[in-house]
């Protein structure tokens, strides 16, 4: 936890903000997998978190009353009786100290305290929720069908929360390097460890491991596949052979809830074969010209398209596009070959304050997100500032459904050699993701570097 | 999956018993982590599951039309775009076949069906949901109040689940065999590496490691502790150190969802103390006794009762108990030791079916649930059967909150020598737990044996 003046400091921004009203601050219960008392591995609510620092305890709801000035934590002391099953917990007045909150009422007093103030005429504010237990909640807090939930979800609240969730604070930056650290750990151990005869389910559990040792856990269901064709593929118990192509995509989530977020492809064998390395090469290029281009001020979406040309270009030469390259991409036929965005914003979140809307995170009011098959994938579209974390994560997927389904369609064949992509339909996938905080100047890799080249992926998988 | 005769089979079991009605079968659905498309890892509803056999697709209905003698598996095939994202998916009517279902419809259709069904009077059966997400789908779906769900469902489907599901076939006592391996390679590798030095979560990491290679994933959050006195105590990053007792208390769950759960509790260093030995010996003599006694149409109080008794008598020995040990544990005053329940059944859950409510799982119109401390922790207390599995997993707690508060009370004063018990509130807690199946006549130990003297443990340590 960063110390009760982080707190204290954020919530009086976000006061000075919103001048008025009362935010709804819930964090969240815990989430049954098949019966009400078997649990999924706690996950705070972000927000709760950035606001509170309070990252472990369930059930727990700030109320921060702009008008009175006044913070206030609602949660329950556990019992003698709670303690025969977990232990000591930490006193909730103990709790709220750390994080600048001097007022502590039982739970059972939050539907009064926010009853009172709703006759009163004072404007609720609070954010969409993305479990449907919330959901509940506020419907019976505030009275309301839960039908009418979301679209009641504050407006002015979502901006102010993305306004100062987006920018990361220096001591924020140490936290997610951390994460970053821990997942480069567990990109090394993928790398050193996937070995034709493994399965893919038994290195993503090794990875996991890592994750957890680290005083965390991972930050979203791991990729480690051989079909990185697709893009957010399961690990399944398929046997590793000599000659695929492994994709890992994994991050871990640290004890104070930063996340880290990056991809390598490796082969499982020893060495890349010549076309995959070639493919590679590509990714690796696009990959690099988009890092080089992070700096305040610069749109996302256009390193993104810059991105996609430095793709088609590479395409072209190994013979499976052709054409004008920005054409091409201005047509929208790169996405054959890559499909999704070309990264996010990462923050206490992996894909930061997605719960809150990608139009309102990642976008601005003269930028519409896009709905285009492509376009409507990236996260982030909005000028870069300083303190932004971005990732950058470009790949090329040759996923045989999509090129049967496009093919058929004669889907911009002015641009597409189908002939040559076909025999690419057993090729898998390549991503390359690093991430990156936004600085005054330009940009800085977080975490400790990692093989990137094909040469030193080589020589680590080797060593 | 077992063959589609299996799952016919046990539908039309369940439409005799109910002999009339509409039965909603909903699985589960994804559920979000820290926004609505990062999700927790998926576990399928076990009473679908069980009538279904599909395990890892989510939002997925099956209606068991009595009446019109009809299964129908709701459910849409992934689009093309989908598969960007999550590669082939198998077609609803491929799994449908599986399961010996011969209709399948899009989800859309699903209300349009049930609300015809309503219209015609005809009666609807549903289990009360455990996850929020799916009470606002039924109350979107029958036109219900939120709040009216739970105590609209279904008890005759209740029972007849429970009755169903409570004997496990050959079949899967051979899949629970599965999974109670996993679980003793899971404790076998805690036995061998938990050293003075490492951390509780390195250690819990690497056995969710190993249920993952396994191809399934751990059934409950992992408890692997130094603070065994607490029942429910979360791994953290305390290191281990010399004459530290790690109690341990895991499962995995295998490819079909099946279950295992055992604990061991070993010595963080290479050797028992001889005090740790004394009290480990009182709780193995519990165990071994409570397993002697298990057989069809005992009951699982009386066994709970017994291995009390036998508890009481080894503290008394030790000089921590006095007075007369039926007496004691009539009086309630073994709870202050043991303050939970000798054991629960298992099966697809790890508390298996307590989703359905513990009064219909685990007693009888006749037996009622106590809701005096200790047996109202007990999940299981009715007369076994064959086919029936369950755990048995006495233990000793030496909980200093609970000792502090008795013990000022005067609590128990008659059976407790308190001055003789406070030396023992930095002991810690011992738990041995295995699983076995109800035989014809007795019981059978599930999945391959493990070291369960400590003189066993020693030796696996050591070796
Ligand atoms: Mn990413
Ligand atoms: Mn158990």
């Amino acid at each position: 936890m960063f110390s009760s003046k982080t707190y204290l400091n954020r919530r009086m921004h976000l006061k000075r903000t919103l001048k008025t009203g009362l935010v709804l601050m819930p964090g969240n219960s815990e989430s049954p997998m098949n019966y009400a008392d078997n649990w999924y591995p706690f996950m705070q609510d972000s927000t709760f978190l950035y606001y509170t620092g309070i990252n472990c305890v369930s059930d727990l709801w700030v109320l921060i009353d702009i008008d009175k000035d006044r913070d206030i934590l609602f949660g329950d002391d556990a019992t003698p009786e709670e303690m025969v099953w977990t232990g000591a917990a930490e006193p909730m007045v103990e709790l709220a100290e750390k994080s600048g909150i001097t007022m502590v009422r039982p739970l059972r007093e939050l539907e009064t305290y926010v009853t009172k103030r709703r006759q009163q005429g004072q404007k609720i504010h609070f954010l969409p929720p993305y479990r449907a237990a919330l959901t509940l909640q506020l419907a019976e807090l505030l009275g309301m069908r839960h039908s009418e939930i979301a679209t009641s979800a504050s407006v002015d609240l979502i901006k102010a929360v993305v306004a100062q969730r987006e920018i990361k604070s220096d001591e924020e930056l140490r936290e997610i390097g951390k994460a970053v650290d821990t997942t480069v750990a567990m990109h090394t151990h993928a790398i050193k460890n996937s070995r034709p005869g493994r399965t893919e389910l038994e290195i993503a559990g090794e990875l996991q491991s890592i994750a957890i040792g680290a005083g965390g856990n991972i930050a979203f269901p791991i990729i480690l596949t051989i079909n990185g064709q697709y893009l957010h593929n399961h690990p399944t118990q398929n046997r590793l052979e000599k000659g695929d192509l492994v994709l890992c995509d994994c991050g871990a989530e640290n004890t104070m809830g930063y996340t880290g977020d990056m991809t390598r492809t490796f082969p499982a064998g020893e060495r890349f074969s010549d076309l995959q390395r070639n493919v590679y090469d590509i990714v690796l290029d696009a990959h690099n010209t988009a890092v080089s281009g992070l700096e305040p001020g610069v749109m996302f979406k256009d390193l993104h398209l810059l991105a996609s040309t430095k793709l088609v270009e590479g395409l072209t030469q190994i013979g499976l596009m052709k054409g004008n390259a920005d054409d091409a991409v201005a047509a929208g036929a790169h996405t054959l070959f890559f499909q999704c965005g070309l990264g996010h914003m990462m923050g206490l979140d992996i894909h930061d304050m997605e719960n809150l809307g990608e139009q309102y995170v990642g976008y601005t009011p003269e930028l519409t997100k896009s709905t285009e098959f492509g376009l409507q994938s990236l996260r982030l579209g909005k000028a870069l500032q300083e303190g932004f974390v971005v990732t950058v994560e470009p790949g090329l997927y040759f996923n045989p459904f999509l090129i049967d389904a496009w093919r058929a369609e004669g889907r911009f064949d002015d641009f597409v050699n189908y002939d040559a992509v076909e025999k690419m339909k057993d090729f898998g996938g390549i991503r390359i993701e690093e991430d990156f905080a936004i600085t005054a100047s330009g940009s800085k890799l977080l975490g400790k570097a990692l093989a990137k080249t094909p040469e030193a992926i080589e020589a680590l998988k080797n060593s």
